[in-house]
């Protein structure tokens, strides 16, 4: 069985008539986003989406789903998202696919947060998954720099040898970290640092976790393990 | 006597030969471009420049300095910049011109930072002047809205009836806060927020002071007032 497809469409059913949804991105919240495409059509569902990328609008789109700009909604009511990595709190390293601005963003201002995900993806410690860093493009070279002094082992995110740009106009550069002890403490310190916009480090922003497993999802509601 | 001219110029005698100086943005740097300018001319100095801002790049190529991406350089031996306020520990709030994240990169980059006013900017404790805020424009509204019930009197930073839109591609939003007891906590809190990219409060990162004075420019070293 596809482990991603039974945890993203498990996340479909919390969706309900009438709810603002945040559309996270990734292969595992793509099926989220299939079933739900296939309720509007089937079953009538009727929902407003806010994107967290340009993928996920073009998926969206393309499926028939209505999708707003975050700016045009007040609040949005269940983001559904994936995660690169989990620890046993719902924190989570997120932005392997570049997303992680956006995904911030959506998750900040929705009322509940799901994480969709296979069981590969949940650990004891945050850090083995490399902690993406989104910059100001003007600075790059020298928090590239700084990183290296501070020995965080930083790679600069290229695709085809490009360097690769964000949603929002951003770099990205990859921290290879490994065990971070102190995530409250790293992120704040981290982001304190001129010229880095946002990390992929999400602490406090997730209600629900359901992870996919070989004979189904698993629900898990933060602090009721 | 304009005090203004009296400080900038000041500051351009900082400058040597070989040195790479980092150019601020605003009305009392103005003197120090065009004064090192006049060096770079009549005396025949060599100086790399890298510039904070558009208007400062357009300023100083015309005015025929060599100006470099802050990415091509290793590092900065001075800037010089202005403030909009500044208080007894050489902590500030700059960005009325909007260019508060490039004047912060580079001020991050550069090993000594001077920064050049009039006397009417020096103030007991910060705040009097509104903090400029430079959000991600794809959440500003919940920002914005994040910051109206903070009560920080947030303003969104507007030009001829449109967004302004700063040399990164992002917003501002002007805090009216009135005086800020703790700049180090609150710089922190408010750096955390998804979607900050940066704030115009500079701590810790001005190493002198040039006060200008109707009398003549006064030049204060950090800690030996």
């Amino acid at each position: 069985m596809n482990t991603k497809k039974i945890a993203g469409e498990k996340a479909a059913e919390f969706i309900e008539n009438g709810m603002t949804v945040g559309l996270g991105t990734g292969s595992t919240v793509y099926y989220t986003i299939m079933k739900l495409a296939e309720r509007v059509r089937k079953d009538g569902l009727k929902i407003r989406c806010v994107s967290t990328s340009s993928k996920t609008t073009k998926l969206g789109e393309q499926l028939g789903l209505e999708i707003f700009s975050l700016n045009d909604v007040d609040y949005i009511d269940v983001t559904i998202d994936g995660a690169d990595e989990v620890d046993k709190n719902f924190n989570g390293i997120k932005g392997g696919g570049g997303a992680l601005l956006y995904e911030k963003l959506v998750a900040f201002a929705s009322k509940k947060v799901i994480w969709v995900i296979d069981n590969s993806k949940k650990v004891n410690k945050l850090g083995k998954f490399p902690l993406p860093v989104e910059v100001v493009p003007y600075a790059y070279t020298h928090l590239f720099n700084f990183f290296m002094e501070s020995g965080f082992n930083p790679v600069l995110r290229e695709i085809d040898e490009e360097i690769f740009k964000t949603d929002g106009g951003h770099y990205i550069i990859d921290l290879h970290m490994g065990v971070i002890d102190n995530p409250y403490e790293f992120s704040l310190k981290l982001k304190d640092i001129p010229g880095v916009v946002d990390i992929g480090m999400f602490l406090d922003m997730t209600d629900v976790l359901i992870v996919g497993n070989e004979d189904g999802a698993i629900v898990k509601l933060k602090n009721k393990e």
